[in-house]
């Protein structure tokens, strides 16, 4: 028998998460049965969502549940199989992040062929988090040519690539992060105007200097006062793309709220929010698209990686501090 | 010479509309030059857009000026004509209200034949209003079989058509307006939820009863808490039009906000503001619609008329107060 070290909640946070709401437990596998195979964890996704699942809401995933093992995007390694269509030392993805190894029937898991890259791209650029980036500006914000392009959260793992896919298409792109070394980031590729809001007052009076003209597209993974600083600088017919507003998962304090609302009827904005689940008929498209911009060196990444399992609970909750430069990956021995 | 009164913008107002904010003028008319036509204002219609107009700030259409007339849309009686297009007697639509009289080109007027109508019937549920009900419910909300439809303002001069044509379509209609008699006329046009809000302590609770599955359309032309409590009881993809935030445009104060963004993003929601400037190359498909529905009988509409130019700025003052049932109308002698 294997065991397996795993993660679970402990408890719903009432605030800031702190280690008192994770877990570790260690649970024996089973040998797989047939069609079953076990796999040993390689990286695990750290994502921001995971932080509203805490909460006892019904979302459009179910919520976590205490006392149970949390999960996640992952990639991992065939160590046994009774599955014909994996064998040891295959590359797999995952949704079972959040621990050492599982045993599952070997339909739950995708073959990974990583084509050279490093496996973790898959989780990332050429995973969810670039699907994310390329639904949300291609598909939801509709870019056109000629619009101005804002993104929030910009040097994180979404917002980096949604920052380069709208310069190779030939936009001016402002990017807001948090600090020097993120900003430095956005220069590297390409970013016409940064906003670095913790050394700014007003992101709005930030916005305002970075595009006098305003903007035609907000691509925003961060809500509250960068939201409504892009309603108050948009321009005629804007298009914002609502992947996420991490600025209010990980607090107890209601949400100070947006303000701006009554240009969205003057100016005739667009507000959408979307989910990548809703779009997987469009994945080839995406794939596509991306290994092909990734071949030719016109998406580059930022990766944060976080040793080990026992350093997973301190990555997640370091997300909402702003303490990654792009991804924020886990990964295993 | 004919003289004309005239509304002026006398100052802008600062908080809450005063008499102080008007002045009337009197204005010598000159004779029709060549193309040219004289015409006596009949009906005035007046509209909440008017408020924001008044302030200082650009728009998609320029403000008002300070010591000039308003101005709205309007029907009149050409008294005077020198172009071949019109004759003394003919009605014409015109955006010239706001005063007794004026001599415009002829090519400024839109000849009215008002099929049998009473023709303030073409600035209310054949005119801009109906307009702006059918484009935002079939257009921006792009209404689909099965979805339950709640309208903020129901019983105004918009939300009363929208109600009616989301229920000649089948749907289930929630509506909010203020006071008892406007929720017995929502009764009488078959809306199948009221909400008395004036008589609710949360508009987000009272909707919660009506809507206890969520509601899949907002309809919305008040803002503020209709517009949070309908993000709030929202389900999966709905689709929001906004059509205006009356509860805002009358006030120095600045906005509660909204705080319910983030189901904006899990709930895949959609908030599009909309003005049908921008849709006129609809407007033959509108009229088709609305002119059988109206000749059917299944459109019905309430009027709230004031007699003569001298009551016009108190009119636009009540449309604040919520004291208009159906559309708000000035009658000219």
């Amino acid at each position: 028998m294997v065991s397996s070290r795993e993660i679970r909640l402990k408890s719903r946070p009432t605030g800031s998460l702190s280690d008192a709401n994770f877990e570790f437990a260690t649970v024996e596998l089973k040998d797989p049965a047939d069609g079953e195979v076990q796999v040993r964890n390689r990286w695990m996704s750290v994502d921001p969502y995971m932080r509203p699942r805490m909460n006892d809401v019904k979302s459009y995933v179910p919520p976590f549940e205490v006392g149970k093992a949390l999960d996640g995007a992952a990639i991992g390694e065939v160590v046994a199989s009774r599955d014909p269509g994996f064998k040891p030392g295959d590359l797999v993805q995952s949704g079972l992040g959040w621990r050492d190894a599982f045993t599952v029937p070997g339909k739950m898991l995708r073959k990974l062929d990583p084509r050279g890259l490093p496996p973790q791209t898959y989780l990332g650029v050429l995973g969810g988090t670039g699907f994310t980036a390329w639904v949300g500006l291609l598909k939801i914000a509709t870019l056109k040519p000629g619009d101005v392009v804002f993104v929030s959260g910009a040097a994180g793992a979404v917002g980096q690539v949604v920052c380069q896919i709208a310069k190779l298409k030939g936009h001016k792109v402002i990017g807001s992060a948090g600090g020097a070394e993120k900003i430095a980031w956005l220069k590297e590729i390409g970013v016409d105007e940064t906003i670095d809001y913790k050394a700014e007052k007003s992101v709005r009076q930030a916005l305002a200097r970075a595009a006098p003209d305003g903007i035609d597209v907000f691509f925003d993974n961060v809500g509250g006062a960068h939201l409504d600083a892009a309603l108050a600088l948009s321009r005629d017919f804007a298009r914002f793309a609502l992947c996420g507003s991490i600025s209010g998962y990980d607090t107890a304090e209601r949400s100070e709220g947006i303000r701006n609302t009554v240009v969205v009827v003057t100016r005739r904005l667009r507000l959408q929010g979307f989910i990548i689940l809703d779009h997987f008929n469009e994945l080839g498209d995406f794939l596509r698209d991306m290994s092909q911009w990734v071949a030719e060196g016109r998406i580059k990444w930022k990766e944060t990686v976080v040793d080990g399992l026992d350093n997973a609970p301190g990555a997640l909750m370091s997300l909402f501090k702003g303490a990654n430069l792009g991804k924020m990956l886990v990964k295993l021995a």
